[in-house]
């Protein structure tokens, strides 16, 4: 019994800024249905606000509380404890933890994709506060992305770094990180098992929610390559595109 | 029997820019003896003609091709392997590779310290070489080191980033790595056994060089902290200074 639903965003609903053929009338199906729905993904380059417009722009209709990003997911795990941190992230990203309290006594490190903010400065800076006493907070561990046709440092290589240099190990959000599908699970309100993500990347959303004890769907679409269907795990399967995944979620209700 | 001696050079000959007493005594024995010494270090913020004249201005009478750093083992390297250097190290540092082939063509990412030099576009060029068809070549791979009251990263941090991006392993120089000492020893044309390292880091230097084959001398002096004798491997002794270990050096060889 299929409870409640992750989605991904990039690749599963759309490609650049096209809507996958398909896509709207699938997420209309499942809010017929009134199934819960959480889109997640591991941007770490844009505020839930920004992501909201975009999928506005596209004509999705998506609530911000239905959204679960890396981001928010650190931002609420800050929040709960009370933790004062040190944004080593993306300057458009910075407005996502301003509703945290600021502050000379840093005890976190968030460090999510900052590109160009990753100087040798803010890197010295972010080692002095972990070596003092602040945990090493990670918004995914990718390695790399492609910008146009070049591909670019993400955040993984400056985590391990940071990691190295000080002795500590990174607390990772986003997926496929284990914690991360737990509080997506968490705030979704189902049993891991009754909730399913449907992805385009067979590692990171189909492997990884599988091992976290969820149920998984693979799309063949977006970054989807031909045999990734070979490393499906058991709970999963793999279908056309989204319009199929719905209509498997809504079979399976 | 001891036929020759490696002697590490800060902490050992001199703290800051004060020669160690009995230190010129010391060194001028070894001369009289015709022992072949070799100097090493894990500097990479200064090329080998300034090392030169920082030891000659305290009364030091070293030899050009008694220098043996991590930069010359990793400059030797490349050029018997005939590669082309991407560098990021340290600005001060790049003359000591100017004799080899500079060109387009880079085949080997050469890291050391580069401070301010690691921005994310000299990171980026670095990661794109590696995924092209170059080597990583690491002057070193420390975490951090002192300057001033503050603590600043060294290139080990930086190296384990561009290890982790690009899937390669650095094939590190600098003490303590095996290969570098085994370069030290062909360097000097003795047997590693008749081989001694003096050095004032029980780690890099005496466990280091005892793990390669060599012996060891550990010296009270420099970053020597009490009770690091208890962790002398076997085939190493600790002794007060640098005179008690030229002393010791001339009564077993």
């Amino acid at each position: 019994m299929i409870q409640g639903i992750l989605l991904d965003l990039s690749g599963v609903l759309y490609t650049g800024n096209q809507v996958i053929p398909g896509a709207l009338t699938a997420l209309q199906q499942l809010r017929d249905k009134n199934l819960p729905v959480r889109y997640i993904t591991n941007t770490t380059r844009k505020p839930s606000a920004a992501i909201i417009k975009q999928l506005t722009a596209m004509g999705f209709n998506v609530k911000l509380e239905e959204l679960f990003t890396a981001p928010i997911a650190a931002r609420d795990y800050l929040k709960d404890n009370r933790l004062t941190p040190y944004l080593l992230v993306h300057p458009e990203l910075e407005e996502e933890f301003t509703t945290l309290e600021q502050g000379d006594n840093v005890n976190a490190v968030v460090v999510g994709d900052a590109a160009e903010g990753f100087s040798y400065d803010r890197m010295n800076r972010a080692f002095r506060y972990l070596l003092e006493n602040a945990n090493l907070v990670a918004l995914g561990i990718n390695r790399y992305f492609r910008d146009g046709d070049q591909l670019c440092l993400d955040a993984g290589p400056y985590i391990k770094a940071l990691e190295y240099a000080s002795g500590k190990t990174a607390l990772v959000f986003g997926k496929p990180a284990h914690a991360f599908y737990m509080s997506a699970v968490d705030n979704i309100g189902c049993l891991s098992e009754a909730t399913i993500m449907v992805g385009d990347d067979i590692e990171s959303d189909v492997i990884g929610a599988v091992d976290a004890g969820l149920q998984g769907i693979l799309v063949q679409t977006g970054k989807y390559r031909s045999g990734d269907e070979t490393r499906l795990p058991g709970n999963a399967v793999c279908v056309k595109d989204i319009a199929a995944a719905v209509e498997y979620i809504l079979y399976h209700c």
